[in-house]
């Protein structure tokens, strides 16, 4: 597993474009969030245990989970997506599986279908707790491609 | 509407159950949510503008966005619980209509149908300028009663 | 509400061509299904209780009233697109609030936003049995105008 | 495929509980749609191409691709469910990623986390034409068990 994902990292540039797009999303530092991984068609971001980021039983909330495993998608689409463009949310939906707990939660996006205009991402999220790993929940989303705004 | 909003106010119980279990959310506190309403089946969240809570253009970011309506409708569920009982979200589906841009974002939840076991919520989000309102989001929440953990 | 229907009839030529599209549409005349309203961003459609639509406890199956919800949502979308256009589902997401009984299920889709390439439509279905309705199914979806392909 | 899938096979005394319901779904067979085969925790169903479940371009109707979608996590859910129960849809959600067509579409539903009282599956629709597969939509659904109603 560990031999695969290092054999499918993105290209240098791809992972510069991902990065330099996730620094200027602020919710992502303030929640915490990093990203851990980016494969063509594939990001993870971790994001560590906080009160900040909890739910009234100190569960991880749900609104969390949903942040980053939203940010894991849209930027997994965004890493087969040609230069000066960029990626909008159309919709998703998620299912809320087991109590998200853990030292850590990591979200997956994977590209299930990418197509001219609109791309389909599935969404896992995993409560990791010293090395073991559980599926918390798990979506489906659309998104849309947009020529780069000028900033 | 106003009016309306008046006479539909929860009960004070209802009311304190609500914010009580709210001020638990570490997440809400940290985004810098509040609740601006409660009546039975319903209630209102409210999130300023703040760079904390943006994505990558400056818009609110969707997972901001869907945490706040998350919320929203888990707690409008909550106000037709009995006591003793929590709530848990089973799942969600939420549509970014437009970029959600303005002074503040509104979300409301709303119980559609209220069952033994599962309720239904439609949840609405609203960016709000110079008082101004315009549908940014909308989606669809399956909800769980469960009994209340001893803390 | 009659009254209200009759007026947000929609024009002639736009029924002509929902009607067209819909007569195209093997499955519902194979499911005894038709249209029974067509207004500007908005169109029912009725489905008769038969042997031939149920699920294993004879309530109508879960896959009827989405077909005819995902029609009617479609065909809203429709009414609201240039000439020379045709509309295809994205997605869509629907929730069975209750057993879905009845003389007849009656769909209906209403467009929520009208965007240039997608349209977000809601979807109601009610089960109606001597005049009384309830809602049995509350859905949301996204559709893509594309180009007319010939035939 | 084909061995694993052997392997896989349930019992016969479960093959008849999911068969026995299916039978009772007259929509089932007034598509045409009969099972192909019953795992525990998976269910395929196989719909041949027929006028009668076209759409407006002589697709697979999403209606169609639904039914059968619905109907497979339903009874994928079932094969674990114990004796005396029965199977609700509670909530589904479908993304259609290309143009469903072929000599016949196979759905497979696949029990992603299974609890007491809900069940969440996976959905995946494929077209076939002379024995190749492409993956026509994808979904995620929600169950809930009942006790078995006497009829």
């Amino acid at each position: 597993m560990e031999d695969q994902k290092q054999r499918e990292q993105a290209s240098p540039e791809v992972w510069k474009r991902v990065q330099d797009s996730f620094d200027r999303q602020g919710l992502m530092s303030h929640l915490g969030a990093r990203i851990s991984h980016i494969a063509p068609g594939r990001v993870h971001i971790v994001l560590p245990s906080r009160p900040e980021v909890t739910q009234q039983n100190g569960y991880f909330h749900a609104g969390a989970t949903s942040a980053i495993a939203d940010s894991a998608g849209g930027y997994a689409a965004f890493t087969l997506f040609p230069e000066g463009t960029d990626v909008l949310s159309v919709e998703y939906k998620i299912n809320l599986l087991a109590p998200a707990v853990g030292d850590h939660i990591e979200a997956i996006g994977t590209v299930l279908k990418s197509g001219r205009t609109l791309t389909v991402c599935t969404l896992e999220v995993f409560g990791v707790q010293d090395g073991r790993r559980k599926l918390v929940a798990n979506g489906q989303q659309t998104l849309i491609r947009a020529n780069r705004q000028a900033q």
